[in-house]
């Protein structure tokens, strides 16, 4: 890890750093073209993500999240107006703890990186990772989707996930990519709670008979409603893509495929929303099991 | 409803069209500073389009659902790719029918106007429409959205609503705009579908009691889980928005306050999710009345 050239002593946060850590301040960056901050802004694409194994996360909250849940912290950035906020001085005390860097940048920086107006005064750089299917070991629910292609149904789903105590989410074959600036944003912070997986059809469908894990995949083919199908007692939740569906070869390998019932000219729900309403109803079958309240 | 000078014969659909129309030909367009193409690109904002009253959709298949519904359609952007389809001739004829423009533009400005690369090869104008509160009499099932702020989850809600033979859904107090370009793309055609209704908290409570429809609000403080309500023979759901939940002093009109059981560290749904769980818990409760399947 190097430090630039650009790195300024910050005082404040001086007295409670430890002296043995690599980085031991925080840094003051004021240019659009520091290279922290344009490899921040590569992160939008797809091809800068693979090449540094980096991804981007937005607000306070969630990169404590990252940090609790055992994340690697590459750098964190922090607007002027961030730094007054307890809580922010804490996440980069917690930060330079974790051997990341820290810098301050003008709120105009950051809001060029997240393209918004009114931007998270927070901006992390975090090294991306997979799970693997051992990950998922046990899991009583899980998701998988196969070629997802809206990051922002992706990471409303692992959001889902959390939210119903699904051991993880597998995306079959490719798929849109999960740390996709826009897949982080919609998974609210739940990308760093639940695994994902990505994975072949065949291994994925080998693991979970050998996991013992009942596969319900929804089809506008199906010929049960979602209520009538016997979901078992661990149950993985297939769903075809946005444009196409479920192809036949993979509704074959279903313990059963279910349809959602519907009224009205539409033909189909929104990918996230018919994976809630199905996963919700299986959940139910199960008293809500695990649910906080 | 003025040509401009850029009017040009476009002899393929002539023979098919009536005299007696104010506008019988397709002109041709390739400036992307025409008027009419510089209209259509004002709608992405808000103001522009209540100055014109008009909004944007894209897609052949949506702009069909717009007219069999009888909506007005001011316009109809055709690329010259899409000139090819007899799909797009056909509806290009049932638009000159209407009395709309139709113009035939280059792609690069279809694009320009989408922000897409793979752009619809057909953009519509159509004159904005909301509903009255009478125009929900009588329905089984309703939304209502306390001030909804993103227009992606007001359109995939638009969807909802079509999709589980909601009447409408109701926009309450303020909230974002549902003929927004997000809103209406989230929306697949459903926008011209489903009538969508704004309107003053006192109005929509004072009608929903005259109505005897019962009213559903979800909330994290409610006492309830969402499978254990009374939903009554007719329900109105009642969501807050994105940020708050649902203000006190409205959760105090419901008749029953749910709450979705949730597990894991996330604490919420995303919008439309949690809508999508709810109605379908609702309608599961009367045996999916009206369901195609």
């Amino acid at each position: 890890m190097t430090l630039g050239g650009a790195g300024r002593f910050w005082p404040d946060l001086a007295p409670v750093l430890l002296p043995t850590h690599p980085v031991h301040f925080v840094e003051e960056i004021t240019s659009a073209q520091n290279p922290l901050v344009k490899l921040a802004r590569a992160l939008e694409r797809k091809k800068a993500r693979i090449e540094s194994g980096l991804f981007l996360t937005e607000g306070a909250r969630h990169v404590t999240e990252g940090l609790d849940n055992g994340w690697q912290l590459h750098a964190l950035l922090l607007s002027d107006a961030a730094t007054d906020r307890d809580q922010v001085r804490a996440l980069a005390r917690q930060a330079l703890d974790h051997g990341a860097r820290v810098a301050r940048v003008p709120e105009r920086v950051l809001e060029s990186l997240t393209h918004r107006d009114n931007a998270q005064n927070v901006i992390a750089l975090f090294r991306m990772r997979l799970a693997g299917l051992e990950a998922l070991a046990g899991a009583r629910r899980l998701i998988a989707l196969e070629r997802p292609r809206d990051p922002g149904n992706l990471g409303t789903i692992i959001r889902l996930a959390d939210s119903t105590g699904c051991g993880g989410v597998v995306i079959l074959e490719e798929g849109c990519d999960p740390f996709s600036v826009e897949a982080v944003r919609a998974s609210m912070g739940s990308v760093f709670a639940v695994p994902v997986v990505r994975c072949g059809v065949d291994a994925f469908d080998a693991w979970r008979r050998q996991e013992g894990l009942r596969l319900i995949g929804t089809s506008l083919e199906g010929s049960v409603r979602h209520t009538d199908v016997d979901p078992g007692a661990r149950t993985c939740i297939l769903m075809g893509n946005e444009q196409s569906g479920l192809p036949p070869a993979m509704a074959a390998l279903c313990d059963g495929l279910v349809r959602l019932p519907m009224a009205g000219r539409a033909d189909s729900l929104n990918l996230a929303l018919a994976t809630a309403v199905t996963v919700y109803e299986v959940w139910r079958r199960s008293g809500f099991d695990g649910a906080r309240f």
